[in-house]
């Protein structure tokens, strides 16, 4: 499987900068962050990613879409639907979505699940019809309360499964799923289903902000190897993304980063 | 369901303050932790609670079975036999497992788990034997690098139900499982099986020590009510143990904490 550079890696790096970065490194796809398309314009972003001749692996990312009331879901899914035009401009292979988690001082887990579903519904056909594929992406149970009520894949699967598989497919993201004792099972069940594969580790001990706990392939406690396996054995052949959130990496120089993501990745298990 | 106080929410007191304390608030049971225990004496410790009339919802803790090789596991053992013998000198209703994570710089999971079927295999007759129940504690899927591969309510289900439901139950600690998409049927599945029934809140953000996450119910995001109506369903009328790392708990005083627990604990739902 191909290495893809997820943008928020080289954090420091404007879309171009990362385009070009991505180029010098030999590395042929990358996933973009809409924040960063913004700043580029998609309509640069398009030449800029054509010229490199990159693949996208994934726009990220959609999604918050449990709100307090209806109004501010309302806003939520024009967002969405912003971000499904963005991917279809882009032509990536997905649009991830961090469907989000209980809003304001809700503490009703299953109406927000209810939400997601309700706007995953609405989304799915209107992002089919541009071509573009909704890739849900359950997170680690850590981030129930503030960024997804979808925690693990076999509850992203249930939702993902009142779809054609080209229209919602999901995430296996190592950091979020390697604990789950359902992971080879559920893995399994998603063929078809995977529409973006990405790798980062679990360090410990996590660090005072947990968004920045992710860390570079080898430095922490996952065994990537059967991970990886399972993945390819469930048929995915797209391309494996490199997502990581984390200040030491965010301060080291982006292209140091890269050719170490090379190195580490080389030495992982095929 | 009557209020068990778990004496690390009131950490600055040795075991006779906190059944003095219990005894001042109209608490009528206690979780113990073996630290403590040993501090007081096994003797004194039996004699004190027995003279105040306290039941012993738990002792906390057994566990912590996963070691890098079979020396460090026969110490783990040897501990947990200890352990035992304390449970059933001080009565407790059960002994907390809480099993431990990936030993050193092992990432092998499954070998993990295995470890701790294997030495749940050897202490549940031995804790049958001595009248003691093991209560496997799945702990949240943050804690599963470096404290427990047990991460689920399923999971800890799966192993317990090797064993007569009388030699090992489970834990159901809201902190630990109120995200699983899973919780209600597993919860149901584990009538006959839930040894403990524990609270505390999740509150965001995490503090920089993920350990003392915890807060007193009512300050965070779970909904106690269903979970509270569930655990009631599936048979369980013991105590409903308060068990709070939290540092801002620690460092208020003790009878304070006391008098909050109970006017919080009597606004749940019941």
């Amino acid at each position: 499987m191909r290495l893809s550079l997820n943008q928020i890696t080289t954090r420091r790096w404007t879309l171009p900068e990362v385009v070009a970065g991505c180029v010098r490194a030999g590395i042929g796809a990358i996933g973009v962050w809409r924040e960063s398309l913004a700043a580029t314009g998609v309509d640069d972003a398009v030449r800029l990613i054509g010229d490199a001749g990159l693949t996208v692996s994934s726009l990220c990312r959609g999604g918050f879409l449990t709100a307090v009331d209806s109004a501010a879901r309302r806003t939520a899914l024009d967002d969405n639907h912003r971000a499904i035009d963005e991917a279809a401009a882009i032509g990536a292979q997905c649009l991830v979505m961090v469907v989000g988690g209980l809003p304001g001082a809700s503490r009703d887990l299953p109406a927000s699940r209810a939400q997601v579903a309700e706007a995953i519904a609405e989304l799915a056909p209107r992002a089919a019809g541009c071509g573009v594929r909704l890739a849900l992406e359950p997170l680690h149970p850590m981030y129930c309360a503030d960024r997804s009520v979808l925690s693990t894949l076999g509850q992203a699967l249930d939702l993902a499964e009142q779809f054609a598989d080209a229209e919602v497919g999901v995430v296996v993201d190592t950091f979020h799923v390697w604990w789950d004792p359902e992971l080879f099972p559920q893995i399994a069940r998603a063929a078809g289903r995977i529409a973006s594969y990405q790798i980062c580790d679990w360090i410990t001990p996590l660090p005072s902000d947990v968004l920045l706990a992710r860390g570079m392939p080898g430095d922490g406690h996952i065994d990537f190897g059967p991970i990886t396996a399972a993945v390819r054995d469930a048929g995915y052949t797209g391309p494996v993304e490199v997502e990581i959130f984390n200040q030491q990496v965010w301060d080291a120089d982006p292209d140091h980063v890269l050719t170490d993501l090379i190195t580490r990745y080389q030495a992982l298990p095929a």
